[in-house]
């Protein structure tokens, strides 16, 4: 069986052919231009390259409530020509297979849950800081959704006494999780690229101290058994600890939750977890098409 | 059909006697004393007047997850004699009916979502703000849950400015929503009780901007359809207008919610929507036990 998989970007898209375990066989990158002409590459790409189902991973705002009539569509971003654009209705049109639609940090989040960190886990909760902030959260193999799929990256924090940043978030200034430690926020702050701060810089002490607070806030919202960061950010190994350390802290034995370095991890797979999870959300679109 | 609910609260036990659609016949209130007195004076009660099943809404931290050794127990209350005590292991052996067991919270969150504002949603968000503050989130007619259940009146919020209040909370002092706005919080701002406060008193504006905050993040989180305010400090009509308000200005039209009217509500049951809730519980975990 062949399965193919889409994570749609705001730069690229990395359309790739794989297997049913989410193993990746090829792969080639599209540029992100205009839907008319970024979709015909990707459907080429397909044609000539013949799968069985598709999974998306795309950026967003997206629909994904599968009982509203703008489902599969990307919804109200300001990139041009991708407001109110038909996604999946072009794929299916296009293909004729079954397609699954999720967002790009939901994939990701699946490929944790089911064959990184979050193995034999029943409640994953995966949280993404990098360019921006965003979480997936996976019951027993489901993502929850209400009304649409959750932005937590937008959460309100408590500002840290002596952190005196402006902000990133466009929408909540200094307000929210993403305006005040996503990647942007960080270089802003420093005034160079997160990569060049020191790991002992005050800066990744912020960062951790919301990382924190969003960790006791999904805690007690969701009670998930495991919280999985992934994203740029993250890759400055030491930021886990001192979530972990100002995490307890707040919670402060409050409720229960498990041992707190199963807890609160990075994630397993390495950065291509996103184009995993479509193949495995792909073969899972299949069976239930079936 | 006969049905037995019971609100388990830390002052009195309620125990109902209803019909299937969640009617109360009659009720007895019985004082929470140690557990083994109590108790015995509760089955007492439905020996008494025979049920097919029972729904209890219990005081916590409970044990909700069925999965768990320690399921149907209160776990780590102060409250003398209760600590680790197993209620429906009790209710069971002396009953020997289907028990369902929940919080006190969710038991009305459920009757809201089933027959109060919530009627037709299949997401509902379910506050409570009286004495503490909590949550439920029913979806489709299933609480969410992970390792156990939600603490959502818990999470960390932003001290408004001007806001010195040193917070009431044992846990979290001033950090979160219950240490902030719940009826204890107010009354020692004010040196009065919340009843006795001004429509306009600048407290208000304080538990109107918590109770904001908390509506962004669950909205964030959870998308739900509908969120419903119940609970004593919300007996002030003026509040939900304030929290709508300053909720729009929290989100700043970062995601798309329901008209905000009918959007963030007060309850549409009474306050006897616990034992209401109780006994539709008691009818949905018969039919599941069938």
């Amino acid at each position: 069986m062949k399965i193919g998989a889409i994570e749609a970007g705001g730069t690229k898209f990395v359309c790739a052919i794989g297997d049913e375990k989410g193993n990746v066989e090829q792969q080639v990158r599209i540029p992100t231009t205009e839907p008319g002409e970024t979709m015909e590459s990707v459907t080429d790409f397909f044609l000539a390259n013949e799968v069985d189902a598709i999974g998306v991973g795309s950026f967003g705002p997206i629909d994904v409530n599968k009982n509203s009539k703008t489902y599969g569509y990307i919804t109200s971003t300001p990139k041009p020509g991708w407001k109110d654009y038909n996604m999946v209705g072009f794929l299916k049109q296009k293909l004729n297979i079954p397609v699954s639609f999720t967002t790009d940090v939901n994939v990701a989040g699946y490929a944790e849950a089911m064959q990184g960190a979050g193995v034999g886990k029943s409640n994953v909760l995966y949280w993404t800081i990098g360019t921006g902030v965003g979480a997936g959260y996976i019951q027993n193999g489901e993502f929850l959704q209400g009304i649409s799929h959750p932005e937590m990256g937008h959460i309100l924090l408590r500002q840290v006494k002596g952190d005196n940043y402006k902000g990133k978030c466009p929408y909540h200034a200094n307000q929210c999780f993403e305006g005040l430690a996503a990647g942007p926020a960080i270089e802003e702050r420093a005034g160079k690229k997160a990569i060049e701060l020191a790991s002992d810089d005050p800066i990744w002490d912020y960062v951790a101290d919301y990382a924190a607070q969003a960790c006791v806030n999904a805690t007690l919202f969701l009670r998930p058994d495991i919280i999985i960061f992934g994203g740029g950010v993250i890759h400055q190994e030491h930021l886990i600890k001192k979530i972990r350390v100002k995490f307890e802290k707040y919670l402060n034995g409050y409720v229960t939750t498990p041992d707190i370095d199963k807890y609160i991890v990075r994630i397993a797979l390495d950065d291509d977890a996103g184009i995993k999870g479509a193949l495995l959300l792909a073969v899972k679109e299949l069976a239930e098409s079936k």
